[in-house]
């Protein structure tokens, strides 16, 4: 299995540089979401033939059935550049929704909603932050889903819905058992057609002066008196929040080594641009200690990163996600906070060049800030790590 | 003087609050310059109306003459909103253009070119650093003026060059005196009208995902056998760096206290969104330690740098430019990080908020990490200051 | 007053330089501080020939009167070398003593205790910080004085009480109105002679390898049924908190300013280390730019550092301690860390020699360790801040 | 193998946590070599009959055996307490000797040299750094070795010969082929019995306030006409620069393992003083989110550190030296700085108990501040990393 893995990781690496990095500005810069999905449909065809398509998926539902171990090592590669996970339709919402699908979904959401997307036929989308509420805490939330019938009715107001222009549903969290005593047996995932007359895209939230489209895009929601069949429902009703849970431990492992992907392009633009940009004939910017510092620094953190992800990947495999509960928050902060080191680096040594968009360092610099504010900021994981740990020594804070 | 300074801030200060910053979210996400620029110019009237307009230029020129301590400080009121220098007519580059036509200009060139600079009907751009030389090294540049007959012949391959789209007039830093024995004896500055047929503006430069436009751009240009009567220089043949030498005291100046006006904004908003912001009811993010941490430290950081930049800016206006070299660096890498580590904080208290263009945090994030590069990059200041201060210690380095 | 400061500061520069520094590791080395003494006493004579003496006490008391920011400026000076303050008998903690029965104390105690104090006869300690309590909180503590008779008889356990080894008599903080309604209305300042049969000097605490002797230690000390006539009381019974509040304003600009000549010796030895250790023959330490980037960033820190202490102190000479109190907290907090970043660097600097005892770099590396813990933690200061900062926003946390 | 490391580890922690902790401050007080030496020795002898005794030795020479990888799991155990390496016989700089020896030593070394330093009947030191050269640079140095008919007459001048106080012999590093064409063939490392009439032992020199004694001391040396056989010649002559090399390697795993057994001591210390200390009634300093975030932040940081160890010495083992290059420097610098954060936010958390010597904190924050600076500073380290890595692209810097 190994040998294969290494095959997959050097076809995926050879793949993202020849194919997918000539081509990521271009794409980057294009206007209009429906050119840029033609050219993408095109790689992904060329990565089916290769043979390597939803990589993260079990072989049963048409994938590589990789374990977290491995695939975190499929990601780093594909993060090497802007459209690569997307190209193996392993991206963002829509990895966690086939996950949820594939473990909560009845046979006829398998049918409807999972196998267009395990197809790349359609794109979803996920709808769980809400303006109102701090943080993205699926405990707190003011979104409801009333039964009416054979029906839910949700109500609510949802924004950075991630991908949701174009996306063929939504899941969408909702409380939908106010009563129930515990906090964390309130809130329900149900899916809903964006086709839904209750479904309102409000607009595509600008961020950082972009407002994407389509799958790179994020948009505010409302669900208007939204009535969908309870068999909409994933899972139990209440079970919302302990299906969140297993979506996140993988998710974490994804981004982070989608991040590492992205910390090993930057090193490597950064010290190409230090090797070849001269200061005065023969003397390039590398001769400077201040840039030595910058790459070797650069080095170490993202070799600890790695390390600290594979290796909570690797307990995970083993041990599932309770056993990992530290380690998956300290990869989560840890990370993030080295990505922005090294991109705010690898703009530095490239000067004016840097924050130009010649490059995808100022997208990445720009658009990957939110990388410590999504999924837990990292003042919220951080106390998490700190009360795991306190716990042992008998204080709850 | 000092009383009628204080007025002037508390208008200017009404001024922003109540004219541009309602309006800097609008005017910012306009694609079109000629609205924004119609908008704007209601504004300037207002400006001119109140007797604010081009603050920093001498009263014989129509200004109010103030002293770069007392603009420094209305630079700081002007900084808090998007075109709050625009709106006083004493934005970059213009401000610097004017102040070099002021001293080194002809009669002629002053009528004709800084005239209509001053009335706020041209604007104008400064066309320096090029891709292919490291630094914005006024001494090191591919630029070349020949002359020829009663003129010169520019060539040359320019970027980053402010605001060209739609100016009147670009001055140009070009070598002129090859031969000279003495590097900093070799560039001039020529003035070149944009309707020359040499004049050739390749591109807008996209940076960090915007190409921005009019004013607020940044221009890659092109000097083809660009002919101008020899009446277009500016000083002397030669004197180009001596020139730019001047430009560079004040400018600093005026950025850094611009930037001080920027993070005294976004620590206010910093600050009322952790007051206003419930984690849960009747807790505002205000208590969580951390939050309070940022907001010290930010009081801490901007305080510090607001002293030292108002200190160099007495110093300069008592002594001169060469008398505060080190206080002039210093300010540059210091308040450059300062506004970095502001933004920063202020983006992580508005959590997805902070990224999103429904504040200007996020703007400012992204445009102006340029400032830790442009006008000498970090790197460049600390060299500087330390080898100044080595000097003393009998070392050359 | 202006240019005789400025005379003043140049003899006590003077006299540092000549007298002290050249002294101060052979001092620091001795193990007995009676010898240490007797040398420091000849120096004592020095600074009163010079008519330096008490620069800080008004001028009827015998000193020089000097405002606070004219007294700060004297600190720094003084500050660059181990036993500077000692030597104008303006160190802690007896300046602080001085303070209080200055303006607190009653004839007959200005005669028994000021008295030898100012003329440097005596030293004196302040009992305040205990083991079992969090922070130097004035308003928490164990020890108690209750009333009998004529007397007060106290009881406690104290440490951290700065030179009492050898002091003449301790100003003790305890719990004398236990019942008051406000916290801040219980405590007293009574004077405690150390020849008292309750003041039980316990030993004196080790403190990063050093367990210090005489002027230079930290003593435990327990007051056991410790009983003084009422006469010895400071103030009003009650008034401990706040005559606490008022000798602790001056006192953190009195350590702030230390500190910051502490940063001054330290760069000018970082710099001098740098100009003349060769890595090769010719090549001084100080081409390298990691080191030319320390000496730029810590000549930035100590700048902002200075300048943030000498415009508390200016606006605390003008308009008083409460107008400060942001200020206060500020420059505690960031001077402490800068004083840590600048040795910290010029440790490295020296490399080997640099953590050995052949310059005092290590001594205040180590023992300086404590000044982001003592006269308020940083985060105390920082939390005190943001919260006062808070209170505009209409928000108490 | 696997097992019995286990079975090794929890043995060697219970007798540090049992036998060592207790003891560790009494004997760091301790005046008198003699004295901790004696009550050491029983302890080593406890060492012995467990089977654990110089556990890095190989086998046939009465050690474990164990692998780097191994034997730095170990390092972190022992490293927790401030004897621990003492007190199994594998503490620098006798460990490093003993591989020397083992690796280089002739037979009649091995016996007179070797075997009572297995034994741990007598101690050694090794003689390298000199103060009037820059860096703990192998090539360059004033010490020389000039054969004289069957001996070797050495004469230079050393500092921070670590254990010299006490020990019976030297390794002397020196130049003794001055005309080899490369540097890295001019230096030999030639043992010197300390009782030769050439060796004199000059002072101790006092680190961060401490003379130290015996093992755990520094000392300055002096070579003076010191006349040795030649048979004292460790491998050939001119060699000395490669066996320095073998030893810098495991000695950097050896040290940077026991740095992460002192932050986890550390570490522990500051999770159970926040989780006792009491802010006031029922609500501890766990309770504040800034002692939370460094609990965080510390336990990525020590996870980070301990993996990337880890990987080295597994890549060490299996590959060999030269493998890993990058890895090797990476580690001693970040470790290092790990160790440096760890131990100021314990100390922090501890308030003035931690500066005080009533904890090993303090002690540790002095003494390792070392650790940035001996074996290569961080500077060299973060250099080598940049300059092998910039290799591939090309350039030499």
């Amino acid at each position: 299995m190994k040998r294969d893995l290494q095959k997959i990781l050097a076809q995926a690496d050879q793949f993202v540089k020849e194919e997918m990095i000539p081509l990521e500005m271009h794409l980057h810069q294009h206007k209009s979401w429906a050119e840029v999905e033609a050219i993408l449909a095109e790689k992904r065809q060329m990565v089916k033939a290769m043979g390597l398509w939803t990589p993260q998926i079990p072989e049963e539902y048409g994938g590589l059935g990789l374990s977290l171990h491995e695939h975190g090592q499929l990601m780093e590669v594909l993060g090497q550049t802007l459209f690569g996970l997307y190209a193996f339709n392993c991206q963002a919402p829509d990895a966690g929704n086939m996950e949820i699908l594939i473990e909560f979904g009845t046979d006829e959401q398998k049918e409807k909603y999972l196998k267009p997307l395990l197809a790349g036929k359609t794109r979803s989308c996920f709808s769980m932050t809400e303006k109102d509420f701090a943080g993205s805490n699926p405990v707190h939330m003011g979104t409801t889903a009333i039964q009416d019938g054979d029906d839910y009715v949700i109500n609510g107001h949802k924004w950075f819905t991630s991908s949701a222009e174009g996306a063929a549903f939504a899941i969408v969290m909702c409380i939908s058992q106010e009563e129930a005593s515990s906090p964390y047996a309130r809130a329900s995932q149900i899916i809903v057609p964006t086709d839904n007359p209750g479904f309102e895209h409000v607009r595509k939230i600008s961020i950082m002066g972009h407002e994407g489209a389509g799958w790179a895009s994020h948009s505010e929601v409302r669900y208007k008196d939204c009535r969908v069949p309870k068999s909409n429902l994933l899972g139990a009703d209440g079970a919302g929040f302990a299906i969140a849970q297993t979506r996140l431990g993988p998710g974490r492992i994804h981004h982070c080594m989608r991040w590492i992907g992205i910390c090993e392009r930057a090193f490597r633009m950064m010290c190409q641009r230090a090797a070849t940009r001269e200061l005065s004939p023969g003397k390039p910017l590398a001769s400077k200690q201040t840039i030595q510092n910058w790459i070797a620094e650069s080095r170490a953190e993202i070799h600890a990163a790695r390390l600290m992800v594979l290796d909570a990947a690797q307990k995970m495999d083993e041990k599932g996600d309770k056993a990992v509960r530290i380690e998956i928050s300290v990869i989560k902060f840890y990370c993030a906070q080295v990505l922005q080191n090294v991109l705010d680096r690898a703009i530095q040594v490239h000067g004016a060049l840097g924050i130009s968009d010649d490059t995808p360092l100022a997208y990445w610099y720009s658009h990957e800030r939110g990388g410590r504010i999504y999924d837990g900021a990292d003042e919220v994981h951080k106390s998490r790590v700190a009360r795991t740990i306190l716990k042992e020594y008998g204080v709850r804070v």
